[in-house]
């Protein structure tokens, strides 16, 4: 503190000064113009400064970096360090990290995984303990994580808070399990969509502090009144930035945050994280100095993080510095005092991946053709799907043609168990799909219009899992994901190029050109949203709970 | 958590309901109609709800009740509890008290009784460990308390923080002791007039988290842009919040406060603290529920207290219900779900003041006439008084005609030391004020015309102190501070009518009216504050920091 003090007062030479620069006050809701002193991992003050390093910030705008409030790794399908290899170079140095998805095929080694990913890169990763594993007793995901190994292991791994409670109903109602997870934990972020009135003051007194599945800005708004703090989400998917934005204003400006929950590795590259959702903002005609505001303090304050999130003394020197008053395109980014990344690239390398016990995690019986085919009757229940939306309708087969057949084949403990729908709408013709990413239990998911291959595509998984397009009887397209069956070992800049190819190969196959295959896949096996999912059991109608079809 | 979130979604009574009530929420920064549901210490929710107890809330108002973010229970000269009576009806529920007066007399036991007079009442009582005792070397006071010890005693009384660090030198210079102080508390009150730029950076890089000591709305909002919140200040002398609230705007308003720090006892019943804040705030053109969000939620989040200073789900219950929207005069106060005071009335008792240590407090040897009385002669060192500021002149004394004689008596250890000097500008005639009250050492102050008067005024102060009026001989008037010599151990409405009968008396006397006389002399041995100032030694010179005049 006596170095701090003394840089601050400017008897000594601070160790970096941005000088001359235009400075995001975020407690003022304005600009000030001030040389930025750095003093270790410390900002000193903004004011007339000297430094043993001196850049000049003629032009340029200093402000605090960003943090992602709410987001899934394991969506962009790499590994946590290549992931903020990408997205630090962006702006954003904070990171809730909910390892759900790990979690839900490998339980704690899984949640240990990303930890030790993560470590040793400069940002402030806080892993949540995910909540909801599995996210359904009826599912068969590779792990259960109940209450009392929910809080060893949140102590053992010295977790932030605990991930999103997607089981809403278990809050409102009290479930045992619920209740305990809920007292062990003092942050706890929040998954309510659509609940509102009692039921959703009966959540909140379970001690839940966000949510980020508002649907309108009427819902954002009045969960801001009732205490919430109320997440601007922007996901590759799922994008409500636009429609919540105009439950903002001044009054409850500082109730609400950004982030990204899921976000494809594309988008990673193309658009970022946070600075997309600043962009948007602005866009929709929020001041910058608040976007930039909603991106840094507010998010900080949210979690009770003292000294984080802006440009002003004692507060951690994690901030970028742009030529422009939105945060986009930064052309250093700074965490702790250290310079991070400049012009966009990353100024770190990451660990390579550790081959451990996460590689091989496909286990299943071997399958045959014949186990992925049956039989076609008319009127018999089966799945319609939709563009632009993971909800399903429940609906009585006309006719087998223009019908695909799909399979969800437990994958964690080679049970053989194997459920069994045709689905409509989706229109895949002369291949299949397959992979072992399916929210939540993650099992494998594949859909074609005949059984070979389908088995071709299942086959080509192997034991690590992935993405496989199947066109003809021949593999045309995949993208290994050896770490879970989830994630790439491989560099995000591989990642990328794989998925294009693989995005490449499926635009030659003839499918519902209105669908993202491998998105809508991977939502097709998630029993908790309606109206009729697929799991290793059968054909589910979640709103009765009961299965409508098996083999 | 079961039984809240059971009231909360309704399928359990709540304990009590306010029926249709006009609801303040300081998220949305709005008013909401609905049924305010307690459960226990807590809030369930707003909404449609039914109670065990049911009270009418039509045309009613419910808030958050106020945080008194700084005060000294001392300056009111009544005891903590007396003083808790009194206030919490007016709404205010949490306060943040530094004993700075009593440590100066007492230290450790002055701190502790105060604690244990507060222990009981209905509030959260957050006590500050005093920063500066004393706060100069060159003083006597009843005590010193270096950094290890104020780490000790605050570990020990569970203290909520280090009070107002009014020594912003020692912070900026890097004193030892002061940085040791701040190293060992993660939560620090400030005090730094008039310091800005780099210096402010500095004693921010400190810790400090707020200041109460703007002068002027610039300074205000410079201070929040530097991570500050910045109390709005409405005590009975020093008056800030009508030039402070200029600096409050939209964005930057979550970074302000507000708070007493002086009241007397006059004040206290005729105008209350927070709610008079919060009335002056709206009579400068605040909106009403902007000032109700800096008397809750705002000082909660500066303080990192989760669950308070808002009526929502899993909040504390502590709040008003009155019949207007900016919280005046409530007709009920509830804290922690409990009715504590209705219609102006507390519905709890005190206990009765304990005759403990702190009684008999002043130790002096046997004053003689001769001690008080000095030579006069022209061209002397003497200081010079105005109204409406406890800032002082040095001048040098042209005439004798209109000047008063003053002395500090050092009452702690019966040292015997007095300093003595002529004031100017007073104007005192045919008598002599004293007291025990003396910022902050709070050694005797005696001020008169002649030295007869001055004798018997300090004798009628006797052990146990207080202040004492004397005209041509005799005692027209006292108020006892058998506490320490700062504090009456008699209930808030003798207090009251003791110090009325007291300003009665005074205002028949000869001198300069446009002076508060105990409030000056309270303060002009005081040798922080400029120009000249005069303790047990002599007569001392602020700025050059020595003495001009000793007898």
């Amino acid at each position: 503190m006596k170095k701090l003090i003394d840089v601050a007062s400017g008897r000594v030479k601070a160790d970096i000064v941005i000088k001359n620069a235009t400075v995001a006050d975020v407690f003022g809701g304005r600009f000030v113009k001030g040389d930025v002193a750095v003093c270790g991992d410390r900002i000193a003050g903004v004011g007339k400064y000297d430094g043993n390093i001196e850049i000049d910030g003629t032009g340029k705008f200093v402000a605090p970096s960003f943090y992602d409030t709410h987001l899934h790794f394991e969506s962009v399908m790499i590994r946590p360090s290549e992931y903020l290899r990408t997205v630090i170079p962006t702006g954003v140095t904070a990171f809730n990290a909910d390892p759900h998805e790990i979690a839900n095929v490998a339980g704690e080694k899984g949640i240990r995984f990303m930890i030790e990913d993560a470590k040793g890169v400069p940002a402030d990763v806080r892993f949540m303990m995910p909540s909801c594993v599995p996210s359904a007793a009826e599912d068969r995901s590779g792990c259960v994580i109940n209450a009392a190994d929910a809080v060893a292991i949140a102590k053992k791994e010295k977790l932030f808070g605990l991930g999103e409670m997607m089981n809403f109903p278990g809050v409102i109602n009290c479930d045992d399990d619920v209740m305990k997870k809920l007292e062990a934990f003092d942050i706890i972020d929040g998954h309510a969509p659509s609940v509102s009135g009692e039921p959703l003051n009966a959540y909140i007194c379970g001690g839940i502090l966000t949510d980020h599945e508002c649907e309108t800005a009427e819902e954002a708004a009045d969960k801001v009144s009732r205490g919430m703090y109320v997440m601007l989400r922007e996901g590759s998917q799922t994008k409500n930035l636009r429609t919540l934005i105009k439950a903002v204003n001044k009054s409850n400006l500082r109730r609400f945050l950004f982030c990204t929950d899921d976000r494809n590795v594309e988008d990673l590259f193309e658009l970022g994280t946070i600075g997309n959702n600043i962009r948007l903002a602005v866009e929709c005609g929020m001041s910058p100095i608040d976007a930039l505001t909603i991106a840094s303090l507010n998010a900080f304050e949210a979690y009770g993080s003292k000294n984080r999130g802006a440009i002003a003394p004692g507060y951690y020197a994690d901030f970028i510095v742009c030529d422009n008053d939105c945060g986009q395109h930064p052309e250093k980014v700074f965490y702790h005092g250290k310079l991070v990344a400049e012009n966009g690239k990353a100024l770190f390398d990451t660990k390579p991946a550790k081959p451990d016990a996460l590689f091989g995690s496909v286990r299943i019986k071997p399958i045959k053709e014949s186990d992925l085919y049956f039989e076609y009757t008319d009127g018999m229940p089966i799945m319609r799907v939709f563009p632009n939306t993971v909800v399903t309708a429940l609906t009585e087969a006309k006719s087998r043609d223009g019908l695909d057949m799909m399979c969800c084949i437990e994958r964690h403990g080679a049970s053989g168990a194997i459920g069994h729908c045709y689905v409509e709408g989706f229109g895949l013709k002369g291949g299949a799909v397959a992979q072992t990413v399916g929210h939540d239990a993650h099992n494998i998911t594949v859909l074609g219009d005949n059984a070979r291959d389908m088995k071709a595509a299942v086959d080509a998984l192997g034991k690590d899992g992935g993405l496989a397009l199947v066109k003809d009887g021949e593999l045309i397209g995949k993208l290994p994901l050896e770490i879970g069956g989830l994630m790439t070992a491989a560099p995000a800049e591989d990642a990328l190029a794989t998925r294009k190819k693989l995005l490449a190969a499926l635009s030659t196959m003839d499918y519902n050109k209105d669908i993202e295959p491998f998105m809508l896949l991977s939502f097709l096996t998630l029993i908790v949203i309606p109206e009729v999912k697929l799991n290793h059991k059968g054909l589910f109608n979640v709103s009765k709970w009961d299965y409508v079809y098996k083999k």
